[in-house]
């Protein structure tokens, strides 16, 4: 039987409470990180979102005051804050357009494709083409999550924040963004940390997956 | 330098186009996925979202009616639907609130954060809750991804359907469910699949992260 090793770091992981400040996580793992975001597939290729990387100690400390002061924001060392586009528009696609036609050629039906989904998404309010883009922007954090934990980094997943705050300190409305979901990457300090001897608790398989044969 | 094993496998994924009937994914393999699903973090641990596995030929036939006509729904071995909640609701919250008691023993301020949420959630509009369920089985989508490509099961993320009518199709709608997303697993067919040629196309680095020092 072929044997995940990923469920076992699924397993390791958790949302970190309490974050050592004197071990920041290597720079080489925050770029496999980063990777494994950027290879997340979105909706027609689009990846309508951005990744922010925030060391800068006292933008963190900006960002933890309108996040309920969540310690993990500066204990950790790195801060990616995932922000979506605010909306779809003809430039944001025909430019995926483009860049698909550089790197695979010419395909027929490709510049078809994306006319018809700039004919689907752009008569669209711009909040439900946000919320398409989070959800994508949601996948990649799915895998942020994962390679984490396979390279043995803790994170904590956190929408508790206020994200037009957020948005204001990093600058994102005027280029289009809405912050949707801030991980913290650092290193667990177990002794401080009150979730860490708690127990896992997810619904039992019976109560979460429905078989249809 | 710890390397990932994961970000290789995310790049011999892709969105399968053309699988083979002939090759099933085992039962063993689809069990991992759904444990990575299920081990998937998600906003103060509701888990707000339901996972469908169809098998059953005509109900999969069914649903590729209602989603262009997609062939990986019949070709795949199995169909992943995932359904999130269509809102949040007292008994829901209060059933996290039970399950989290009886694994974890009675924590303070943890009735009174379960109190807090409902306070925010149920005077939201339906549709704002049901968003955000659906961002937390996309979560739960990227660890479905992840696992499946650790584990060389094809797989192809789709938005591309009618979602009334798979509810319906599904009876999701009666549960308190709506689909979201469709994830077929199975094996891709190699010399039938246009896109696998294709190479991968992604923003570089430069264009999608910004590092804040």
């Amino acid at each position: 039987m072929t044997k995940s090793t990923l469920i076992e770091k699924l397993n390791w992981r958790y949302a970190t409470k309490k974050m050592d400040p004197s071990k920041p996580v290597p720079q080489e793992k925050v770029d496999q990180i980063l990777e494994a975001i950027r290879m997340a597939p979105t909706s027609s290729g689009t990846q309508p979102f951005e990744v922010f990387v925030v060391t800068n100690p006292e933008i963190r400390a900006q960002i933890r005051k309108v996040a309920w002061d969540q310690a993990q924001i500066t204990d950790g060392s790195h801060l990616l804050v995932f922000a979506a586009w605010d909306n779809y528009s003809e430039e944001r696609i025909d430019a995926v357009t483009r860049q698909m036609i550089e790197e695979r050629g010419e395909i027929p039906l490709l510049k078809q494709y994306y006319e018809n989904l700039k004919a689907t998404y752009l008569p669209r309010e711009a909040e439900v083409n946000h919320g398409h883009a989070a959800r994508q922007a949601y996948i990649a954090l799915g895998f942020a999550l994962a390679a984490a934990a396979e390279l043995e980094v803790d994170s904590t997943p956190m929408e508790g924040f206020d994200p037009n705050a957020v948005d204001e300190i990093l600058g994102l409305r005027e280029r289009g963004l809405r912050s949707v979901v801030l991980l913290p990457l650092g290193h667990r300090q177990a002794e401080g940390d009150w979730l860490l001897p708690m127990k896992k608790v997810r619904k039992p398989r019976e109560n979460f997956v429905t078989e249809i044969s």
